[in-house]
């Protein structure tokens, strides 16, 4: 085959899949188009910039376009792809220098997804961001800069938005912060505002925070957040993002009422890039990602989608989801760079699992965990929520950890979890995720051999004590 | 059945065995014959009772006398069962009113396990202890103690042995201790006995400290007490206890030397307490502890053993075997109740999951670590250490994590693990305990969905990078 693997798209997924290939077949041609300035950056990482913790947007380049090189990836940055022709297996790329037609010989549509802020009036308002891109993110901490003290921004470094930076440099930093969404990104930036002393208000639709991870979660981080000093609006729809009349940010209207603000941060959400492969015979999935199958292949030969942009198989429901996270990408990514080089390695299930923090409490996630889609799957679902300790109780420094467990009750299996605490919580999540990767039934779990040493749990862990009162209730 | 369930042994199974059995079947007469005067202690807490990290021994009961009494359950301290009948379906008991017959309708036979010191010359010397009583340990913390400021001993707890409490209160604290022996409870003592400003000198006769952790996390503990000022004497076995000429310790020679010291513990390992049915007809395992199927009973009607005095089955080997730690006591206790009471209840199988901290170390292991067991039980092991991240590699607070994988190379099946690091390590060997326990393959555990957030895990979990890497071995 001489005609190159090409990848769209130079993030987790796209540079994963270009590494893999590589190494499995160094003879062939890898092209990566790439649209941005950027690549491999760490998405995750961003809030822990704005708040200070992680010192240059450079540390959270996972590859630099130099490290690509040095495999032996062809990198184009700056090159989008705004067309796929499956029958000449060609894409069409526009570069800086204009238009041209690029010739696959396997294609790995790997275009990721994009923050939603359409829907809110005022979203183009100078100081409104959505925390999604290297840009945003650099602008959101040069803004927090005060002009006095200018190194804590980054305006010079290579492949950012440099006046974009600079003019959010050399404006005062605002007082107030007023946050639209509480997922991750609405969460996580509360507590990055906070560190910078800003007064934090965050709106959320829902009567609850972090969605995916259940009302016992969601009660956890918003006291963790009231404690801060985070003042919470939940039940309160954002209407628009109010102008100060000129053209910048002056606050929020929301149905609660309105909030002066001098910086907006918008993360209700992201979607699939999956209109590139919109008018071809590639299909998509309910979910508007790319539909896949177990190797990430595509409906069409030779074309493949792994990360944000495409559905993956569920490991409880069977089923195929759109769950974009991380690791999904880097694996499936992964799979494909090494599937493609001729050695077919599955993507692997998803189950969902997701951790993250506020403040100091760490929380987690995994499988089904509202009950309204559990059903949808076919099963009745069953939870109980447990608050044990997370170390012995006579042993110092242990905290409350609140589980939550939900099965089938015909069958018992297990169909997912959530997690809250302080103290080595989010990470016990992945027993529950490894349990719902094997199809385990609550009394399974509850008879697994976890560890016990009273520095760091019970005698029966808080995800054991979650299976004993949930296989309790299963059997009555 | 009229005549009652009996249990020998107070302590973590039996104690679970009474007290489930009381709540599912109310009517029937459970008598418990404990032969100390402690019931349910933490022995996993007293190292950090001797640190001082825990203020009282009465902290670490899990249940008290008076607990029990309120359950409904019979207990008798200070009765020791000298003799089983199985015609008779009777136990002889030996109480402060003399001998005397009990029937029994069922039996539980939870004697647990003992600390080995006979082999040790000199281990009768003042001064020398085991770390398996409560009363040793309060002894050893009494030691500790200024006798200026004796309000840190406890010499008037219920329950304790107050003369020897108060011996070793009156004494000068010594100014060295030495430990024999470098398994958990040497590891765990040594850091008790540093934060107590002492000179720690621990001898371990194998090269290797926390053997069945294995090489790579033996050698990160060892770094570990270095750093902290413990002075190791690995590869040295000691010959004997030394007397100061007046009954006491002087200290201890080894095939390296002598050291001085005031105060030694011996920790060199623990045996079952199988004696009490060795002229029975139950039968012992292989390991000498009590032979048992999947609901604990032994190959005796109605007779079953649960805890540090019985076997269980090995979640990866499928035999029997002797792992005696705090979580299967209580598990198998627990099940044990209810099967008594008349709904079987399977006590699980084990995998040795077990976890230790050494200082700031932290480290975890399960299934077959040994390549030599891992031969016996029928597999062709190959291992591959990896040193990952904790956290994202721009993220604060990240640590080394080592993580060791085993597994067979002909089928994949993963048989074990180790891991050490500073953050967050310990936990996270419950991911490979829960695998074992579903004889997932390596390939499966990389493709497993586990969280990733920069504060806790990088994309690739420590684990998985583990997974990954011995799995690109197993494939070449």
């Amino acid at each position: 085959m001489s005609d190159p693997f090409v990848i769209v798209g130079g993030d987790a997924a796209g540079l994963s899949a270009a590494s893999k290939h590589r190494r499995e077949n160094p003879d062939r041609e890898v092209v990566v188009f790439e649209k941005g300035r950027w690549v491999s950056y760490a998405q995750c990482g961003m809030p822990y910039y704005v708040k200070g913790e992680v010192d240059s947007l450079l540390d959270m380049l996972s590859l630099t376009p130099s490290d690509a090189e040095e495999r032996g990836i062809d990198l184009r940055r700056e090159h989008e792809v705004v067309g796929v022709d499956t029958d000449a297996s060609t894409v069409s790329v526009e570069g800086p220098d204009g238009r041209f037609e690029q010739p696959y010989g396997d294609l790995l549509v790997a275009t990721g997804a994009q923050a939603v802020s359409e829907p809110i009036e005022g979203h183009h308002l100078g100081g409104a961001f959505t925390i999604h891109s290297m840009d945003s993110t650099a602008a959101v901490r040069a803004f927090l800069t005060d002009p006095a003290e200018p190194e804590f921004a980054e305006p010079n470094v290579e492949y950012v938005d440099t006046a974009l930076v600079e003019e959010f440099l050399a404006r005062e930093p605002p007082e107030t912060a007023a946050i639209v969404g509480g997922g991750y990104v609405g969460v996580e930036m509360a507590e990055a505002f906070a560190a910078h002393d800003l007064d934090v208000h965050l709106f959320q639709r829902p009567e609850q925070l972090l969605e995916p991870f259940g009302e016992p979660v969601g009660e956890r981080v918003a006291e963790t957040l009231r404690e801060n000093g985070v003042t919470l609006h939940l039940g309160e729809a954002v209407e628009r993002i109010e102008s100060d009349g000129n053209g910048d940010v002056g606050g929020v209207s929301s149905t609660g009422g309105s909030v002066d603000a001098g910086l907006v941060v918008v993360g209700i959400g992201i979607r699939p890039n999956s209109g590139l492969v919109a008018n071809t015979p590639v299909e998509l999935g309910e979910s508007g990602a790319i539909a896949t199958d177990r190797y990430g292949e595509t409906n069409v030969d030779g074309v493949y989608a792994a990360g944000d942009c495409a559905e993956m198989r569920h490991a409880v429901t069977g089923s195929h989801d759109w769950v974009p996270l991380g690791l999904t990408a880097n694996r499936a990514g992964r799979a494909v760079g090494q599937t493609v080089a001729g050695r077919p390695t599955p993507v692997g299930d998803i189950a969902g699992t997701a951790v993250v923090k506020a403040f100091d409490m760490e929380c987690g996630r995994t499988g089904l965990v509202d009950h309204d889609r559990a059903r949808d799957a076919g099963f009745d679902p069953l939870s109980k929520t447990v608050t044990a300790g997370s170390r012995s109780g006579y042993y110092p420094g242990g905290a409350e950890t609140t589980v939550t467990l939900t099965a089938d009750r015909g069958s018992g299996k297990l169909l997912g979890g959530t997690i809250a605490g302080t103290d080595r919580a989010a990470i016990r999540i992945d027993t529950v995720a490894t349990a719902l990767e094997n199809d385990m039934t609550v009394g399974e779990l509850e008879r697994t051999d976890l560890a016990y040493a009273p520095p760091f749990s019970p005698v029966w862990d808080p995800v054991l004590v979650g299976a004993k009162v949930l296989n309790g209730a299963l059997e009555d």
